[in-house]
């Protein structure tokens, strides 16, 4: 059907990201056209289909996932960042022709990235097609443009006035010389106004715009989300209110001799189109730094929801281990089992993901989603690997864990220390302000690199407040990719998830995962130091642990790491549940 | 003088690099304008004066050295790379007032360099002078400008023939569709004619220009330097011969139609003035990265060099802790003994730099020079720091060791053991294809961060064959400076130095440097697996180690290294040394 559609519209190459008109990375699910079109449900990849091929382009963390679910598609996989595989780019620039037509909806795609398929079709004489959604014509079962109520984050939570957010970002316009800022960032407009909705899942955002000028403030959104207390808490900020679609028509509408802030990257091809390209000043929202350096009442809130994710993490695994063996369990009812716990407290709003639980070899696939039907029994041997996540009025979270339910391999735990040994090393280190997560990557994969093994992503990634569990621009990585070209020195306030793993295609599969804060150290003459401190408490299972293997550094840095644990989790636990977490934090030594 | 120079010629603010006409990182005596200019004598510098203001900017590696020298200069310094402390270019942009003339020696800055201090003036509706050269006008006894004779180098110490080399060349220049190729670098030009002269101390190059068409390259130098073999030589690889004054004409008569590569932050200002900006394709030459990248001929030579070396380096380190206390000797007495055993070396053509003999305080100053008349005692205490190298026939070595002469305090002990654990750290890594510098520096820096000490400098630079001793663009750094931005993935061929430090103003210095040739490691699905050998084989000063700082990791490290030292070494060695050796190079252990 899509092919038909291209065929009439005359479209040779025919483009399907995964992106709604924002550039998020996760999407609602009107927006899941390469889902649709593919079969393949993971959050990352793209499409491209002409009249005799389909090929889906998806990162490291989806290669297994991808293979299964594209099996006897007919859709060729692509494992992007694996030498010798075409970028998406590169495998169109090699079938293009001459007078060649490249089509895409120029809504879910980056004024960037458009602009280098232009690039591409100008040298055969071709052109692009942006105007039209293809997809759109054949999905007939299509899901609901999702609009959903905005709510009101107090002061107490975000630290900072929608005032005080906007005239820092006005500052940084005038350094830049532009008259306007447009934002397509859903995170940044949500951070800037302090509001949030529910327009994705688990990421409490709402589909907007915001232009900003010396004096003025617009939001384009659904009308109807917009309650008469936050119509009145916008209105005292200087903040008016447009619909959503008339978007396009006000961004045409700007007189041609304005300098326009944009970050190409995340502004749509279609908005950008509206704009002569001399008035952008193409640069990253100024509001994406300002988010990711937490403030201190940020922190604090943050601190206390990890508390929370940490007892109710402390006490799934409890019940797991107590349980497995004597109850029937598959991964999926223990995800279930875990979620409950962590929607039943008041302050969870929110899963921060879909909780990933995955049993066994399931675990290799590090976004693996176990469904109810097919879902891995529970075996007293082996580990789950549990990563998951809550967003709670104070804070969001990200957490993973690998549980021993029985016997392992010595390959396994000599796998699992190692991944151990990196995560401390990484959470332990004291750098020079400076540093951005390149330098710092190579901590966490050492240890694994030393024995030939890699974990095919980066160590860890930003983590937003009460927004995405995923942001930029700092993380920890080694390799520079194209969606990762940008770094970001990692400063004070910055949270970063430290996340080192081993993945054994058809075997099994390990993360340990907490989320580092950024703090200050000393400061002398040699510059300031920083380090980090951890956000997450929940005990990391020791019986997987080959001590033979660490340092007495290495094991320092866990025995201290457990005893926080204890002293912030215990007071939360019941008798049983205290005696358990006081036997598995206990030290461990080398010495026989 | 300088002063009413710049009035006569109604310049403004005068800026004197350190440079010749290629952008060498030494440079003939001809050529050093900075020092004439205010008396700071280290390879790296930046001065620029006005008619009430003279400052100078040196990097981490001078801080010690051009305090003392400025002192009373009325020269102001700026440690440049320091938080808080301004570039050159912030520094001239913060003084620019209105039609301000900003004045250079064209033919010494880079046309990058030059471009933005164009950049710079036109906000101000100011100007640049470039055609002059003040210093030379003001400086009288102005040493002769060096043409010295030129050799061929056998492919049996190249691996590769000239002819190979254009060939190689000329295929990158239609890659990037550029007719003509304009190199100033010596290092690039002498690989690729693999010829060498002497017209920089220590640096076996000879001044010179090369242009590369499809069909035809032409050398500018010196005629005088070239010898009928030579001639011969070029000629047969289709090489001709032109005056080196007459490239700046040359260059101006190229056809505005043609597409010239060239590599701005190399070319000088005024060689690039002679082109219309459109025709220039800015890019790192070609050559750069072909001749980082040692083949087997080279790496093969490479080894020879350094056997002989370490057996050099540890005659001296026998003789100078047998003999402490009981001979008088200075620092510089201990230069002369080493340079002299180097260069008694048939196959020792040329020290690779002036050799570093710092004792005591004077080992924090980076690059101290010893001078005859104020070189400090040697006392049987502390420890003597000497970096130093050979240009051989067959290849360029640099090494540092720092010498125990007596007793040490408890903190040498542990500054000592933190720098050797970095270097142990950093030479046994085994890391993924792709790693930069930026991601290995780390291991080398850690130890010393953890106790918020750091060397102010990047950790290792690139070495150069018969060449420069550093060369990019390989190097192990953390951070980013103005000089060196750029950063190339780690390849097998490489050779880069891994030298961490600690200097403590006023107190001591302490640096263990040895050569690292990466190589392939195994190749799997993860990707292709690096590693590094060590080119360097000389002891490494036990007596200043406090082992209960070191992992049992760390320790096999040393024993591993000092075996192969032995192994390499002792062979050439008289029974004397052979049986200190021997002794010096025992497994030490931790236990009590």
């Amino acid at each position: 059907m899509l092919r038909e559609e291209m065929h009439k519209e005359s479209i040779d190459i025919y483009i399907v990201p995964t992106a709604d008109f924002h550039a998020s990375e996760y999407v609602g699910d009107y927006f899941k056209c390469r889902e649709f079109i593919t079969g393949f449900t993971g959050s990352a990849g793209t499409a491209v289909i002409t009249a005799d091929f389909a090929g889906l382009w998806t990162d490291g963390r989806y290669y297994i996932q991808a293979e299964q679910e594209l099996a006897g598609s007919g859709v060729t996989l692509f494992r992007a960042g694996t030498e010798g595989t075409p970028s998406v780019r590169e495998y169109i620039k090699s079938i293009l022709f001459e007078e060649c037509t490249i089509g895409f909806d120029g809504r879910c795609i980056s004024a960037k990235s458009a602009a280098s398929y232009c690039n591409l079709v100008k040298e055969v004489h071709g052109s692009v097609r942006m105007e039209i959604d293809l997809i759109g014509r054949i999905w007939e079962d299509r899901p609901a443009f999702k609009t959903s109520k905005i709510r009101i984050l107090d002061q107490a939570v975000t630290g900072e006035s929608v005032s005080s957010k906007l005239s820092r970002i006005r500052e940084k316009m005038k350094e830049a010389g532009s008259d306007v800022h447009i934002i397509s960032s859903l995170y940044d407009i949500c951070w800037i106004l302090n509001l949030r909705g529910n327009d994705i899942d688990h990421v409490p955002v709402f589909l907007s715009f915001l232009f900003i000028t010396a004096s003025t403030a617009d939001l384009f959104t659904a009308q109807d989300c917009i309650s008469d207390e936050v119509r009145r808490f916008l209105s005292a900020a200087g903040v008016r209110i447009f619909f959503y679609d008339t978007v396009y028509e006000t961004a045409s509408s700007i007189p041609s001799g304005s300098k326009i802030l944009l970050d190409k990257e995340s502004v749509n091809a279609l908005l950008a189109d509206q704009l002569h390209d001399d008035m952008i000043i193409d640069q990253n929202n100024p509001s994406q730094i300002m988010r990711a350096i937490k403030n201190e009442t940020e922190i604090a809130c943050t601190r206390r929801a990890h508390i929370r994710d940490g007892v109710v993490m402390t006490k799934f695994i409890y019940w797991l281990k107590t349980n497995i063996g004597k109850i029937d369990l598959t991964e999926y009812d223990a995800a279930r089992y875990l979620d409950d716990l962590r929607l039943a407290q008041e302050e969870c709003t929110d899963l921060s993901f879909d909780t990933i639980s995955a049993y066994g070899a399931n675990a290799a696939m590090m976004h693996y989603q176990a469904k109810k039907e097919s879902a891995a029994v529970l075996m007293p041997s082996g580990m789950l690997l549990v990563d998951s996540g809550g967003q709670y009025i104070d804070g969001t979270t990200d957490i993973t864990r690998t549980i021993v339910l029985g016997p392992l391999t010595h390959e396994q735990k000599e796998s699992y220390t190692r991944v151990l040994i990196g995560n401390l090393r990484l959470s332990d280190v004291k750098f020079l302000q400076g540093c951005t997560g390149y330098s710092l990557d190579i901590l966490a994969r050492e240890k694994l690199w030393e024995v030939g093994t890699d974990y095919r992503s980066g160590t860890g990634h930003g983590v937003g407040h009460i927004l995405n569990v995923h942001e930029g621009p700092n993380a920890f990585r080694w390799k520079r990719t194209t969606a990762f070209s940008k770094e970001e020195v990692i400063v004070p306030g910055m949270i970063t998830t430290d996340e080192p793993g081993v993945y054994i295609d058809g075997e099994y599969g390990i993360r340990i995962e907490n989320e580092l804060l950024c703090v200050a150290d000393e400061n002398n003459e040699y510059g300031q130091f920083l380090r980090f401190e951890p956000l997450t408490f929940c005990p990391i299972d020791t019986d997987a642990i080959d001590v033979s293997l660490m340092s007495q550094e290495d094991i320092k840095r866990l025995n201290d790491y457990h005893r926080e644990v204890y002293k912030k989790i215990a007071p939360f636990l019941n008798e049983e549940e205290k005696q358990w977490l006081s036997q598995c934090t206990q030290e461990i030594t080398n010495e026989s």
